[in-house]
């Protein structure tokens, strides 16, 4: 029944064979890898602004350098990727890149930073879409959690079905926000040079005695920063392109960039300019978007699409976190069960851990993408900061032509990023980049930790100092000593004293003696069905039916070290349907539980032998 | 580990040798099974007010009346189960007393008011006492629901280390509550004839326009009567008492009805005298101590000894709910488990269930006594007229010295509680009623389904039609089928490999293709390892492991139908930690639940067999 309800929520199982690999044209990719970082520009700005307010009106000018200090930040980002995309034209994550050139560590480092970061991707972009919403219909800011649960569970349930990279369908929101963002700033612009609408000055906010104004200079710059996660995502996504793959990807990640630089400086130019301010209910995109646009249609399509591109930046992490756990998994640094493929030829167990981590981070955090963001920047830049600092290195083993050249740009590019990064911890620790400061070495050591069970495994099982032996020698010279532990005699234990009888002449039925009555009957009954097996009866003074049973176990490894096997035989019937279980003892489960964990007093295993009878109703 | 916390928790296992009944004194037995039908005098008297009170000041001066009518009531219900001691010296709960002489079905419905009524003695009993404590100390008002549910987990607890029904120690807040009680009625009464109180007339109450007088006079009524609940504790318990135990027992009812009718009028009448009606914050009892008492020490202890005692009443039903339970379950009416006695002795299952269901209702209820009580009267009653209806019964059969006498007396208990029963359920119906009326027949019917199913169980496993077989003609005769399902080539298969080829010289062991370079190694591998042993790659399109093993196995069952039994042998290697059990594909344990629900395709259980090897570290 769970399998027919899996199968209408996901559809049937798709074959192997049917795994394609859509290439995508420039337009298509532009429009998929750059959901993330286009999205971005909903929300950075604000970030930037509601840091500056505190330090009140002076500060709040100060928008415009720091948009265009990030810009050069981007400027410098997207030439390191670009140079990534050529080096590593098969696609290179920070965890491959980092992996490859500087070693484990600076590898599990960046996966670390990568996969909180993909969860932080997903809460982030979640929540701020929902805020797009919640501004233009601000009935429904209480109900901004439960709407950002459902909007993961939605995307989590596509993914389990397997929505492929769809291009032409996942493009119309990025081209809408793309178009109607442009047509926002021209139409700002213009309104503004006409005179239809006035410059309004920032209104007089008090400073709130904030000292230090170079602090929150630099921390609006840190929040700002966010405008530059999910530049990364062309280069990883090399493979995906046409041919040429690598010429393709680097022109997309610079029409990205260019339309990033452009609309994150619009954006805060034209709220400078019409004076807005971050408010409790309203992000200022939206109160731009109201300024400029009207309060009417082409405003509500603009927050729609909003909404929809950071859905789909969302989206993109569904893709990527899966992909970098099956990874990882494959490395043996994850639990093998993410590198699973599932009927849908897609890796859901990722998919549904990525889901409910970003749904307890949503909740965690009330639904609030402020008090997220601060998170947010530190493993995006560690990130950056490792991948550039590989990309160094690989120029520099590698010494083709212009080597030196392509590492001094990895090079600018990874001291720029580093400082960054110092930066950003340093202004908002205490406002939460402590926990990722604190979660990167955890994770680290997790990731370290399983790879190691994993080869001390490998290492047990190994075939390699064996020399085979012929059956003959084998257990089959011994005789085995078979158990057929009792509770009652019917069918089902008449069964498995057939089978039992059918391994070997030493069988031995035991009976724990927990109700005499019972016992009783089971003695009276014996001669008649008991065949040849001997019947043994063991007290039980605390009423308890399996630790008789294990002492018994012991005693007998204790007087017979000579026999074979020590081999357990268990009658089991198995109700019709599974809530019959409820009515019956699990005591036969809870048995076999521990005799599998439980080796015999001479060291060795014991075998556990099922013999099911079945009931029909 | 879990254990071990256990063990601290609840003490060491105690052998059943140590199981002793000790007998009580009647002064002992007067503490312990009056617990609940005295501490209602803490709630009874307020329940009549608080309806009352609807009626305005006309009304309200009714209160005394109604309590003499339920004193009567109650000297009615005495007198009847005074006769149940004497016909029932082993102890006649409602269940048993229905069940002889009714027949199965009176039987289950008193069973299903009696579990019912248990849960609803801890509720009320609890949130009352809470009520006691937040009346002295108002500032714990909100934290009544959390006080209360730490009060029923501290009573589990106990009783789940088996504190013994020890007469001394509970009786102290049960002889504190009579004595603080009949002190606080003696003073009112002193003081109300020296005048140093004076009557105070009851204040003037608007009428909130309730047309029916009657209706509410009844509904006070019905409220009031809980006062008796807890009456037939004796009854039940009879063989507790030093011997002679009907005698002692009967004087101990009589002792009991005498003081719960004294303290059940002294309170109404003080109440009344003093214009005391209900409040909001604080139960009337409360303030009726206050007033006589004075507001120091006294008071303190009352309003301690009141919460004791309710505590205590919760206290009996976790000794009698979890018997009930166990009395049902060896009867088969409800699950086995209920039946089992724990480390410490006790009933463990059944004092958890009421744990939780009591819990239940005190956090959905709102931790409010007046809105449990509704619920609480037509459970009592209910198996006060079946069990009445029952001794009637029974006399008429026994027909020894004075039967019609007896039949009469127990004849008028069955009719009074009957009519009550009815007064309750109308006046109260959409009260809450209506609800214990909707569960009674629902926990029937569930009674009813277990008992049938574990009728079908034991019908399909009697050994009663068969006819003992030589054990040489069994499945021996045939060879077994063996296969052994392999995910790789390591130890722990080779420990499979070699017991499946100690059972038997047809082993196949198969190999799905999920994985195209594993299976590679274990072909390349096979030659030196697999012995005579043929090996089989199965193919997998869907990347399932359990689909091609189950088709394959019926291709075997429709090829082979001449085979012995169809035998599957899993390797399965034990990790050192629990933990590590996550890190490992759990596709072994879902096939091997697969394989026991499912039979072969001619209809036979296969057999399966766990060949564990165990990991060091």
């Amino acid at each position: 029944m769970l399998d027919r309800i899996a199968r209408s929520l996901l559809g049937s199982p798709l074959p192997t064979s049917e795994e394609v690999h859509h290439r995508l044209s420039k337009i298509q990719a532009l429009a998929i890898f750059s959901s993330d970082a286009l999205s971005s520009v909903a929300y950075a700005p604000e970030e930037i602004m509601l840091v500056l307010v505190l330090g009140g009106t002076t500060l709040l000018r100060l928008s415009l350098p720091i948009a265009l200090c990030i810009t050069t930040l981007l400027a410098i980002v997207a030439t390191s990727y670009y140079q990534t995309i050529h080096g590593y034209p098969s696609g290179g994550g920070a965890y491959i890149v980092a992996y490859d050139n500087l070693g484990t560590w600076s590898g599990l480092i960046a996966a670390a930073a990568l996969l909180i970061d993909y969860v932080l991707t997903v809460a982030v972009s979640i929540t701020a879409g929902v805020a797009a919403i919640t501004s233009a219909f601000p009935n429904l800011q209480s109900l901004a959690i439960p709407i950002a649960l459902f909007a993961i569970m939605l995307i989590a349930w596509g993914n389990l079905r397997g929505i492929r990279e769809s291009g032409t369908l996942f493009s119309i929101p990025s081209y809408a926000f793309i178009g109607l963002t442009l047509l926002l700033i021209i139409t700002g612009l213009t309104r503004l040079l006409t005179g239809s609408l006035i410059h309004t000055p920032i209104p007089a906010v008090t400073d709130s005695a904030q000292p230090l104004a170079i602090m929150l200079i630099l921390r609006a710059f840190a929040s700002g920063t966010t405008a530059l996660t999910g530049v990364e995502a062309i280069s990883n996504g090399v493979m995906a392109f046409k041919k040429p793959e690598a010429d393709n990807a680097g022109k997309t990640l610079i029409a990205m960039a260019f339309l990033l630089a452009l609309m994150f400086i619009g954006i805060v130019f034209l709220t400078n300019q019409f004076g807005i301010v971050p408010g409790e209910h309203e992000t200022i995109v939206s109160t731009l978007g109201r300024t400029v646009l009207g309060n009417g249609l082409l405003y509500l399509l603009f927050q729609g699409a909003t909404a929809m591109i950071l859905f789909l930046a969302a989206n993109t992490s569904f893709a990527g976190f899966p992909r970098l756990a099956a990874i990882l998994a494959k490395d043996r640094f994850l639990p093998r069960q993410l590198a699973s493929v599932g009927d849908r030829l897609v890796f859901s167990n990722g998919i549904l851990v990525l889901a409910v981590l970003a749904a307890a981070l949503v909740v965690g955090f009330g639904g609030n993408p402020h008090r997220l963001i601060p998170l947010y920047a530190v493993g995006v830049f560690l990130s950056f900061t490792l991948s550039q600092a590989g990309m160094v290195r690989l120029w520099s083993h590698r010494r083709g032509k212009g080597w030196v050249w392509k590492a001094c740009i990895n090079g600018l590019g990874a001291i720029t990023t580093g400082i960054v990064l110092l930066v950003i911890t340093s202004t908002k620790f205490i406002l939460g980049a402590w926990i990722v400061v604190v979660l990167i070495p955890i994770l680290v050591g997790i990731l370290y930790t399983i790879k190691q069970h994993y080869l001390r495994v490998a290492e047990q099982l190994t075939l390699k100092d064996l020399i085979p032996k012929k059956w003959s020698n084998l257990a089959r010279a011994k005789r085995h000593k078979v158990i057929v532990p009792l509770s009652g005699l019917h069918r089902g234990s008449l069964e498995a004293l057939r089978f039992a009888r059918s391994l070997s002449k030493d069988v031995n039925a035991v009976v724990v003696d927990i109700d005499p009555e019972d016992t009783a009957r089971i003695k009276e009954l014996w001669p008649r069905w008991g065949g040849d097996v001997k019947l043994t009866i063991l007290d039980s003074p605390y009423r308890s039916t399996i630790q008789p049973l294990l002492s018994y176990l012991d005693v007998i490894d204790q007087h017979e070290p000579e026999r074979g096997l020590a081999v357990v035989v268990l009658p089991q019937f198995i109700p019709a349907k599974w809530w019959h279980t409820l009515l019956h003892n699990q005591t036969a489960k809870l048995f076999k539980r521990v005799l599998l964990y439980r080796r015999d007093l001479a060291g060795a295993d014991r075998v556990l032998i099922d013999v099911p009878y079945h009931l029909h109703h």
